[in-house]
C-alpha cells in the first residue's frame, strides 16, 4: 500500500492569493491529484519493468471504455462511464491501493476510503465536491450500467497486463485460478463476450502454469 | 524524445487464437497503447521527483476537463471532450514527445504523427479506427468548442506543473518570459477567466525569477 500523505501540494508553492477563490479551490484540487501518478499498483506494465501507478490505470480504463462500448450487455453513456473510471481511484491518493487478492485490507478499506473521499473532494467548491462524490459513489454502489462496466474494466485491465506478464499477480502465494475466477466474475455482470474472452486467457493461463489450480497442500 | 518501438506488445504474448476475431483486434490496441505509459514529458510531476508520462498527463487532463469545464467561454459536451484528451497523445506511442519550444521537431511533428495515426489506429477494426481516428484530428483542428477547451487543458496542465516546479520547463535555456505567454494564449481561445489565471502564475513566475524577461545577450 502506498499513501502520499503529507500535507497538500498546492501549500509547498501557493497559489497567488488574489485569484478567484473559487478558481483557486478548483486548481488546489487539481494540483493535490498529482499525488495519484505516485500510488503504485501490483499490476507490473506490458511495456515496461515497473510496476503501474493508478494515473496510468486510470487513463488505461478510460481508452477501454470507448474501445469496448460495443460489447455491453446493456446500453452505456460512454461519457459518463469514462467519468466514473477517471474519478474511481483517486480516493486512493489518501487510502492507499488494497490489493485485489489482499482479504484483511479489504475490512478496513472502506472506512479509509470514506474518509479519504470527505477530504479529497472538500477541497473543491462545495457543489463540485457533490458532484465529484456521486461519481464515486455510483461506481462503488455498481447500480447503474455505466457503474457495471467501469467495474468491469477495471478488473479486466489488470488480466490483460497480467497475461501479457504470463503471469503477474496470479502469482500471488495463496492464490489460485480459481480465485482469478471469482474475482474477475463481475465482468461477466456488464459483459457476456468480455466475460467470455476474460476466462478464455484465465483458463490458458492455469494451462500454462501461469496461476496454480489449487493451494499448496491441498 | 522517447519513442517505444519494437514490435507489437500483444505479439510477445499471443492472445489465444480462438478468441474473436475483432475483439481480438481490438485487445491487440489496448495492450499495444501501453507503451503510452514509457513516453516521458518534459514536465516534472508536482508530487514526485520525476518526469511526467503521457498516460498520466491524459488521465489529468480528463480530470482538468471534468473540473474546469464551468470556465468555457462557449458550452462544451464534457463527455467528448473527455474523449479528445484521452487520445490526443496516443501517436506519441510511435512518434514520440515534441517538446513546446522546440521548434525544430516541430517541422517534422506533422508527418511523423500522420505515420504514427495510420499505424496504431490502422490495429483496430476499420470503423472503431476511422472513430478514433476522427477524435485525434479533431483534437488537432481546433475548430469545435470541445477541441478548443481541450487544448487549453493541455496547455495549462504542465503550466500548472511549472508553477509547483518553481520554473520547471519555464527554465529551458533560451525560453523567455514571452515565448511561454505565446505558447500559452491558446488557452484564452477557450475560457477568458482560465486564461487571466494563467497570466497571473506566468507573470508571478517572472517576477520571482522562474523565467526569463529576455534572451541572454538583448
Ligand atoms: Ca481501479
Amino acid at each position: 500500500m502506498t499513501t502520499s500523505d503529507a500535507g497538500l501540494l498546492a501549500d509547498r508553492t501557493p497559489l497567488p492569493s488574489d485569484l478567484d477563490s473559487r478558481l483557486r479551490d478548483h486548481l488546489t484540487f487539481l494540483i493535490e491529484v498529482d499525488k495519484l501518478k505516485t500510488v503504485l499498483r501490483q499490476s507490473p506494465l506490458a511495456a515496461a519493468d515497473r510496476r503501474e501507478n493508478d494515473a496510468e490505470h486510470s487513463w488505461h480504463l478510460a481508452l477501454m471504455v470507448m474501445t469496448l462500448a460495443e460489447y455491453a450487455d446493456e446500453p452505456i453513456d460512454v461519457g459518463h462511464t469514462i467519468k466514473l473510471v477517471v474519478v474511481h481511484d483517486l480516493v486512493e491518493i489518501y487510502a492507499g491501493d488494497t490489493p485485489l487478492y489482499d482479504a484483511e485490507a479489504g475490512v478496513s478499506q472502506q472506512e479509509r476510503e470514506e474518509a479519504a473521499a470527505g477530504r479529497l473532494f472538500g477541497l473543491l467548491p462545495e457543489d463540485a465536491g457533490r458532484a465529484m462524490r456521486a461519481l464515486f459513489d455510483e461506481f462503488e454502489a455498481s447500480e447503474t450500467p455505466e457503474a457495471r462496466f467501469a467495474k468491469a474494466m477495471d478488473r479486466l485491465q489488470p488480466l490483460l497486463l497480467n497475461w501479457m506478464a504470463k503471469g503477474g499477480t496470479w502469482r500471488t502465494p495463496g492464490v489460485t485460478a480459481n480465485d482469478v475466477r471469482a474475482r474477475k466474475a463481475v465482468i461477466g455482470e456488464a459483459s457476456a463476450p468480455l466475460w467470455d474472452a476474460a476466462r478464455r486467457l484465465i483458463d490458458e493461463g492455469e494451462r500454462r502454469g501461469w496461476s496454480v489450480s489449487a493451494p499448496p497442500g491441498t
